[in-house]
């Protein structure tokens, strides 16, 4: 069946959660959202593309900071509102500079640094 | 820093949306919702324990199923709006009886199912 970006169920903003998660390694990236032009142009262009809800625009992941993420393959969930994007990630992926956005730990009630995150908290 | 559920961001519904990854394998299972009580109870019980959008109650993974999610490690992310659960499941994750409610790939412009993920398209 033809995969058509507008048959996935989005949020009352137009948007669904797209999980990053890095190919090879299988390590969780990141969290953001994306559109339905979002999906589409990920989809064209190999680069993960999200929107930015703070500033309300297309953000192509690493278009700045060079930490680009190439897609290998996206996967849709079983309700069709969420998306896993495995990706080759260049650079960290968090923008503190950790290599993933989940460095911090919750460990018998305390916040704890995840050890080679790249993290500090 | 002790871990406060409340000083997590939570969105107008009072949500914040969480990653269950399978704590051996990497693989990634589903996301769903938790308030800050739905954390504290994960916490404090070691079974993730979600909150159901559709239901609009608490939703304590496998609780009617079986197919438990036994929380190894919960991580939060450097916005601290998004959950990364490392998780023991057991049985199937998706209510689809898949293993992964990610069984759909998007290749090629088509939709196709992803090997060995126990899902059917």
């Amino acid at each position: 069946m033809a995969f058509d970006p507008e048959t996935l169920s989005y949020d009352a903003r137009g948007l669904l959660p797209v999980i990053a998660q890095e190919a090879e390694t299988g390590e969780v990236l990141m969290l953001a959202w994306m559109n339905a032009e979002a999906v589409r142009r990920t989809l064209e262009t190999g680069r993960a593309t999200y929107w930015s809800r703070s500033r309300q625009a297309f953000w192509v992941k690493g278009e700045t900071s060079g930490n680009v993420q190439e897609l290998v393959e996206l996967r849709v969930d079983c309700d069709r509102d969420c998306l896993l994007a495995l990706v080759r990630q260049t650079g960290p992926a968090c923008h503190t500079g950790a290599r993933t956005c989940f460095f911090t730990a919750v460990r018998e009630g305390e916040e704890a640094l995840v050890e080679g995150s790249g993290g500090s908290i």
